[in-house]
């Protein structure tokens, strides 16, 4: 299917772009004075979908409506996505490589933990900047159990892949994984505060002091 | 169904006890000289569950043959368990309670971590002793996608239950969560050395290293 052929609908997508930017003022840098100018189409599928589960519940949205909404098709939704489920999980592959390669990048003295800890907080600046898609996302995970278990699997992978890069560090076993499994405890809880907070708190900075938290609770304090 | 209309196959039974028995000379402690001795309902359907498991895989083990091999019915089966994989999890509420109540009966001088480790090592002591069950459950969890996914779940749930034992005892947040999930995963990593070991080594202890482990690594080193 070429570009030419997908089905724009300028009205729908007026309605998404206020529905979704009444929820969140970061998702779409949108200017009206560009006109035509619009986000890519995983882009604008991601955000219909957000909104629409946000709306009706992740159980109740329909691949059809999504795409409708994004003024897309079904067919080039199925071109970015297996399924709606992984709408939501699809960044973590580009999240667990950015972690693993700021891992690796670390200069050769950091200890492991803080290897862990520099590339948590790189990502909690990238939360930081799309906080309000984030507390979309986070919102429709906690409602649903079977996306709950998923994003523990998430996190599990994520801990792994992380004692993969301290290993490949020449940190030894089992400290690698004891390092990557408290850094993924940390951000854990660290993203837990910083989403139920209504401030602005700063992503990296509650990651920093979670981290100083955990350092004096293993101390035996 | 009373115990008298409970159909037992002898013949059935003492293949399903040489089977597990082979597997594991710890499961059941059965004296032949003993005669009509056999463990309860629950635990035979359980051996003969962790058996079958592990012959023919969790997928194509049906109830029934479960029941067949423990010398019960289906409908027995039924009042114990209220599906297959129920037969791998029932333990986990026994777990929880166990690690709350411990948690629960520390000193009041004992610092969070050193609180979470007595109850761990409580536990590890517990799976010590059914060191060949737990080993053939691990090896069918850890064949089966959906399984890895439960026992994720229910790791995470020992964590939630420890950090409100915690909160009970004054502790506040983050630190009780903190301390919690460092608990959980220096659990699971000393688990993983414990079951990946040939030697008998002693789980109790194991944790206690791994915890030394994590407070080396918390500490930057």
């Amino acid at each position: 299917m070429s570009s030419a052929q997908v089905v724009r609908g300028d009205s729908l997508m007026s309605v998404a772009v206020i529905s979704i930017a009444r929820m969140s003022s970061t998702v779409i840098s949108y200017d009206q004075g560009m006109g035509r100018w619009e986000p890519d189409a995983r882009g604008r599928l991601e955000q219909a979908a957000l909104a629409l589960y946000g709306e009706r519940g992740f159980e109740q949205t329909t691949v059809a409506e999504i795409a409708k909404r994004a003024g897309l098709t079904e067919r080039t939704f199925f071109r970015y996505f297996a399924d709606k489920r992984e709408v939501l999980f699809w960044g973590a592959a580009t999240l667990q490589d950015f972690l693993v390669s700021t891992v690796a990048s670390a200069p050769d003295a950091a200890a492991p933990i803080d290897a862990v800890a520099a590339a948590l907080e790189a990502a909690g600046a990238l939360f930081q900047e799309r906080r309000e898609s984030v507390l979309l996302r986070q919102a429709v995970i906690v409602a649903n159990a079977e996306l709950r278990e998923r994003e523990l699997i998430k996190l599990a992978s994520l801990a792994s892949a992380l004692a993969g890069a301290l290993r490949r560090r020449g940190v030894a076993e089992p400290a690698a994984s004891l390092a990557a499994e408290a850094g993924i405890a940390v951000f854990r809880i660290a993203f837990e505060r910083w989403i139920s907070e209504a401030s602005q708190a700063d992503l990296p900075q509650v990651i920093r002091e979670s981290l100083d938290e955990l350092k004096a609770v293993t101390a035996g304090k």
